[in-house]
């Protein structure tokens, strides 16, 4: 069976649309160039792990709020990654950069923008309801996101290139940049649908396991694929002097390690009770993906 | 009597360094970046704002977390705008801008790295202290900080640069640029004091009064006062072919209209039983500031 997720795609674009609509007057700019990069064809994979991961634990409302707001997090970080002062990356996706588009200015204030805005309609979401789940899904994204999860990964990235750093700062670089969000996305959903401690624990474990697997199949990618089938210039990481796995490990290694930590993950996901089939699949699929 | 507010900047300068302390280790040049313009001599005017409004309806325990991030939500939006693809800008308050100190990438960073910290310690108090009103703070300032206030109204300034604009236009992004961050201020601080409705009005009018006068006093200072008054070059906006209040009326007439508006700032302290006199003091003094 092969894994289709359209339908989460679907409800994930439906939603931002929705809580970030189109604007004509003074503010067309800034929207405008904040949909741009929103509708670049990310996989939403943040998201549906959230919206999977509240279904496990038995959570039946709308969630929308929190799947825009990682979301455009994600989205957010891109474009300031993309930056000439950062990666100076003309393309993702295989399309061009917001700053290629927009110019310099409007991209920093567009990556602005998506980042207050998340916690904006998070925060309207939470008052709305009221209670301590929303606020505190809100909470664990601004630590996630912040300068000892996202952000702070990225600066020591930065910080590490053309350097010799060893395995522990590169996990230290990867846990933060890339794996903080994913394992936000997992424990965020647990919270929203109110699952218990040990419920909630067991989903983090796997969000930081496959995040882990996310950015190991990410290097490998970077390294082998064509720039067809990734949407941006293939071995960027090696022209930027980036530290990735291949610098400590073959290809061959790396698979290894990305099978073991798959197999943790799937073995936390069989000591929860709900159906975790699709988390499941995900887990699967992440190591085979090829873009 | 001279206004003192010595008391007021401490206790926004402690909460500071409580709320972000410096870190050793991994993080710490994105901490190192934060607190350089953290720490770069600002007036506190919004997180004074703030503690001043929630006062006057009768507030009592501690709101530094909103005071910390008013304040840091206020200096990212500095050190972005100050960078080159912005209004490219070497000194800020007689210092180096955060790019030319710690680079371009970094700064970017650190300024997204406030931003986010601003709602994490916001949350992590409302988390802590339960109740609608911390969390209807934390709301109000992503609205006011987001892109149909504070981001909407640079972007718009941007795009009116070397443009013929209406007053309307004008006033458009004075308010939203500069003026929807005051206003927030003193609305936040009313509602976090539990103030009524009819005081909540009042005290946001006023900061939307003063927000006014505060800009249109920075137009005449860009204008007419030297570099060592103003602690970054002068006639800088005419330079980049910034609209101002200059290119609508005299000096004579702004500082007529600015006069206007803090009378009608200081009517509205009036209709409010508290002891509005330092807010009172601090109107009159914006329109004789010299930097």
């Amino acid at each position: 069976m092969t894994l289709d997720l359209s339908e989460y795609i679907t409800q994930v674009n439906v939603a931002l649309n929705e809580y970030l609509p189109k604007r004509a007057g003074y503010f067309k700019t800034i929207y405008d160039a904040m949909h741009y990069s929103l509708e670049a064809g990310g996989k939403r994979i943040r998201p549906i792990l959230m919206q999977l991961c509240y279904e496990v634990v038995g959570g039946k409302e709308s969630i929308d709020a929190y799947l825009c707001g990682i979301e455009m997090i994600h989205t957010y970080s891109l474009i300031h990654d993309d930056l000439p002062a950062m990666d100076n990356d003309d393309y993702r996706r295989g399309k061009l950069t917001n700053h290629k588009v927009f110019g310099e200015a409007v991209a920093i204030l567009a990556g602005d923008g998506l980042l207050t805005e998340a916690f904006h309609i998070m925060l309207g979401d939470a008052l709305a309801h009221g209670g301590i789940e929303r606020l505190h899904a809100a909470y664990l994204l601004s630590e996630a996101s912040g300068v000892e999860g996202m952000i702070g990964g990225q600066v020591l990235d930065m910080e590490s290139e053309n350097k010799e750093i060893d395995l522990e700062t590169l996990n230290m670089i990867h846990l933060n940049k890339t794996g903080a969000l994913i394992a936000a996305a997992t424990k965020m959903g647990a919270i929203l649908g109110g699952g218990s401690a040990r419920e909630i624990s067991l989903l983090e474990a796997y969000g930081k396991y496959i995040g882990k697997v996310f950015q190991i199949v990410d290097d490998i990618l970077d390294a082998t694929s064509t720039m067809e089938e990734l949407g941006k210039p293939i071995g960027s990481d090696v022209e930027n002097h980036k530290n990735t796995y291949l610098r400590f490990y073959s290809i061959e290694e790396c698979y290894q390690i990305a099978e073991d930590l798959t197999q943790k993950a799937v073995a936390l996901l069989n000591q929860i009770d709900g159906d975790t089939k699709i988390l499941e699949q995900i887990a699967m699929e992440l190591i085979k993906r090829r873009n």
